[in-house]
């Protein structure tokens, strides 16, 4: 059997605190029904009474049964100079009713009396009340030891007295918490070690919670296990605060599948946990993280693509599909006409290449790629594009021509007052801003329609799916699910080239295509065309 | 004194390899100058006669004098079976010129066996062939023992052999190469030390590589240092393949700032460095990263942010001016009444703000963010919006109304041929695809004008800044910077909230400005009228 080691995660708490991220109360539902979907041992909530966002989390979880994980609330130790059975916010951790509460603490000498403004035996009385008060009440108590390593440093034996406070009062589980993510992991591992031989009696209730100022949370944690942690605090894809949290997404693997511990039950669905979760946060993923980026087992150099293809063991340190991941041969610039092979026999099954064709196709990827296309993600696009090259395009369509209006009014109230006011009309009342003219023709027959839409793009999606649909009924099952944009060559600001993305679907598959030009609007249309061309021909090709 | 470290830089060959990033050769120049700025020692090429890229670059570096760093070209062993002399590629890294050149060959004798068919003997043959070759022709050559680690754990003495093979061949540096980025640091520990116990005559001429695919690239190249590794291979932010390399930017804070190694002149530079390098290869530079990421050393949490003004040293592992960055106390959600008071002493300095004005602009801050606003990097906007709720916005002008037009045409030929033909046609003659028509007043005096422009952005910026020319002429030295839009809650697609941030410059200032709307040329348009506005206001505070 291999050692278990306790997941419990911070990502509620941590990740509100990590700038460009905002979760509300639906947003930390979703979040905690992964985390117990991936088998995760503690799933921490934010401050308990610290906002109505938190407080409306906590109630609503209630009534919602986790199949494996326990609900922790968290909060702070007793404020100085407040009797424990009078303070608000130990009475609001008790208010959630979770069996499991986690309290933070000073662990260092430096930080009480400076920050707090107390003396090093009353912050370990401090510790000690909150402890003894929740433990009293039936609660399990994680302490998270703030600002333990620096404080071990400055004194050994002080933060050592404050984890044997918490640990005496009848701490579950002491944290240590590397606050400033300044402690490298050689110290943490010997910090831990001298830690062990000073309190014999903790061994087995040691947690870890580590930031990613230096760059090495997750190995902090990695080391820290190594060194007699049984808890590790993660977050997912590592957001929290300045540089970030340990990654759940990369220490689980490197515990689990390189080390031998036992985490979680399986981590083959982590790839799609780690996706899912960017979707609720709204934020991108970040496409090469360790394990779960899109990019994590991408292969563009030739040489190494080539590698590859002889033997998976050559360039891949753990097999992608153990983490939910896959190989990716990345159709570039750089690849050989061996990967652009590759890629296609993977797109176009049916389709014999020679070398030749396979050398013109190589070719044109190059040449569109210099002015900004990039096919890495935009299979849907290159098939497209292929199809062409070798002549098996069918023309669904030919557009002719479009125009886009786009109107706009300023009022005369306070420009931010009328700016808000807008934005909650265009979300609630979706009042067009914009309207599109086309003009198609599938084989013969012209036709030029127009629409509204929120902005130009919108709009102009609107019209191309009202002239198709005449033609195609089927378009009506398909619709737009992400569409991004990259300006490149910024330098050039408003008149800078633009990538356009679009991510579409029929309910059933999802395909991306892309569009490139100094115009925005005509690359989101190229991307539309190409994305409609797209389900048309497998429409067809699957023959339903 | 502190111990040399030799930092030995892979940007140019790793980065190409990275999903994103294309450098093309003035790219390469320009990277390779600004590594030359930071003190850097080797800076390493393209694969010599691997692509004209490559061959333009080092032909091009010939004549250019650097101050610091050596030039290495690289290259591979010869090939099996071609003699030395006869070798095209090891001819190609002559030519170059350069003095230090880099070779990769098998450590592992899978990979000898498996990926070249060759014996171990033949294996040991080529890379004593190879070195020698070059020594005798005056080149100090870097060895770079590809698989190393895998090798060793394979068969450590073959892999010493290999390493052996090279030194005794005349090597200069030995480089021992994590290629799959699947060695833990204590691994790497271990290892390095049992190589020089094995062989202690190579003592002082190891480096190490290391891949970035268990999330330890970084940290795995601070224990080969510690363990007795003197070059470094990193790259600019880390980028390479897959999961990246070791972080420049991170890997000599931690040595030179936290462990008291010797690496570059003087680390205060780094901040604007790896900003700037993102310019150069046109990608976002990733906030969060340790040390030089704009949100490195950020506040958000309330309680945070209240402990750093009273000491810095309380979440701060270094001082953030150590590396060029600052301390940034974000304006978010989340923040207290503290956080905006001190954010608004920075922004508005003359300006005192009571407590029930603070109170006020938090939350307005607070609602402006749940509807999509971001004010953590548009320091601008923020100033705008603040003058606005206090009262001492000046109208400088008041916008009526505007109307964009964009108009699209198709033309009948391939449709990825016209693609291309339209896209360099737009970026060489910048044919207008758009017009916009605006209708400004400053006091009682109304301008009605157009202009066309690439897309509607571009036409609605140039019909504005004609339209406010007439009544400040000083509107002429503006321009836009940078231009980036997000699209929020993606799922609803073209009808999503758009986000744009725009940034603008004087020639001698630049600012951030940003606009929310369901409609992207609505958002533009708010950015771009709080960037005049900006301008505006603040020429007249400078009078000048």
């Amino acid at each position: 059997m291999n050692k278990k080691i306790l997941i419990y995660d911070n990502t509620i708490r941590e990740a509100s605190q990590r700038a460009g991220i905002s979760l509300t109360p639906s947003d930390r539902i979703a979040i905690a029904e992964m985390l117990d979907g991936m088998g995760v041992d503690f799933i921490e909530g934010g401050l308990a009474g610290g906002s109505p966002r938190d407080d409306v989390f906590y109630r609503e979880m209630q009534s919602r049964l986790l199949k494996h994980a326990k609900l922790v609330s968290f909060g702070s130790t007793v404020r100085p100079g407040t009797p424990v059975n009078d303070d608000p916010m130990l009475q609001a951790l008790l208010d959630t009713g979770t069996e499991y509460v986690a309290v933070f603490g000073k662990a260092s000498s430096f930080h009480a009396k400076e920050i707090l403004g107390i003396t090093e035996e009353e912050n370990l009385k401090i510790i000690s009340d909150t402890v003894s008060y929740l433990t009293a009440r039936g609660r399990k108590v994680f302490f998270d030891a703030e600002q333990f390593f620096d404080g071990y440093v400055e004194s050994p034996e002080y933060a050592v007295k404050c984890i044997r406070a918490a640990h005496e009062a009848g701490a579950f589980t002491i944290v240590l918490c590397d606050t400033n993510g300044g402690t490298l992991p050689f110290r943490v591992a010997e910090i831990m070690d001298e830690v062990l031989e000073a309190c014999p009696e903790i061994a087995g209730k040691l947690g870890i919670h580590a930031h990613n100022d230096s760059g090495t949370a997750d190995y902090a944690t990695v080391e820290a296990v190594r060194h007699g942690a049984s808890v590790c605090q993660v977050t997912l894809n590592g957001w929290g605060e300045r540089c970030g949290n340990a990654n759940l997404f990369t220490v689980v693997p490197v515990l689990q599948l390189k080390l031998g511990y036992d985490c979680i039950p399986d981590t083959q669905p982590l790839y799609n946990y780690a996706h899912a979760c960017c979707e609720t946060a709204n934020i991108k993923m970040f496409e090469f993280a360790p394990f779960v980026g899109r990019n994590a087992f991408s292969h563009k150099a030739g040489v190494h693509a080539d590698a590859v293809s002889k033997s998976s063991r050559s360039y891949e340190h753990v097999s992608p599909e153990k983490v939910g991941n896959s190989r990716n041969v990345m159709v570039s610039e750089q690849s050989g006409k061996a990967a652009v092979t590759v890629k296609l026999r993977k797109l176009l099954p049916g389709i014999e290449l020679d070398k030749g064709k396979a050398a013109v196709i190589t070719e044109k990827v190059k040449s569109l790629e210099l002015l900004g296309y990039t096919f890495e993600g935009a299979d849907a696009s290159l098939e497209m594009l292929v199809r062409e090259l070798l002549g098996i395009r069918r023309n669904w369509f030919r557009m002719s021509s479009y125009k886009v209006i786009v109107f706009g009014e300023s009022d005369e109230k306070g420009i931010y007052e009328s700016k808000t006011n807008e934005i909650i009309k265009s979300r609630e009342a979706l009042m067009p801003t914009a309207g599109a003219m086309v003009d198609v023709a599938v084989d013969s027959e012209q036709e030029i329609t127009a629409a509204n839409g929120i902005g130009p793009v919108d709009a102009l999606d609107k019209a191309l799916r009202k002239a198709l649909s005449r033609f195609y009924p089927e378009i009506a099952k398909m619709h737009l699910v992400d569409y991004k944009v990259r300006v490149l060559e910024s330098r050039l600001a408003t008149a800078s080239v633009v990538r356009v993305v679009i991510e579409s679907s029929d309910g059933h598959d999802t395909w991306c295509t892309v569009g490139v030009s100094g115009d925005i609007i005509k690359a989101s249309f190229d991307a539309l065309c190409d994305s409609y061309d797209y389900m048309l021909e497998n429409l067809s090709a699957g023959g339903d």
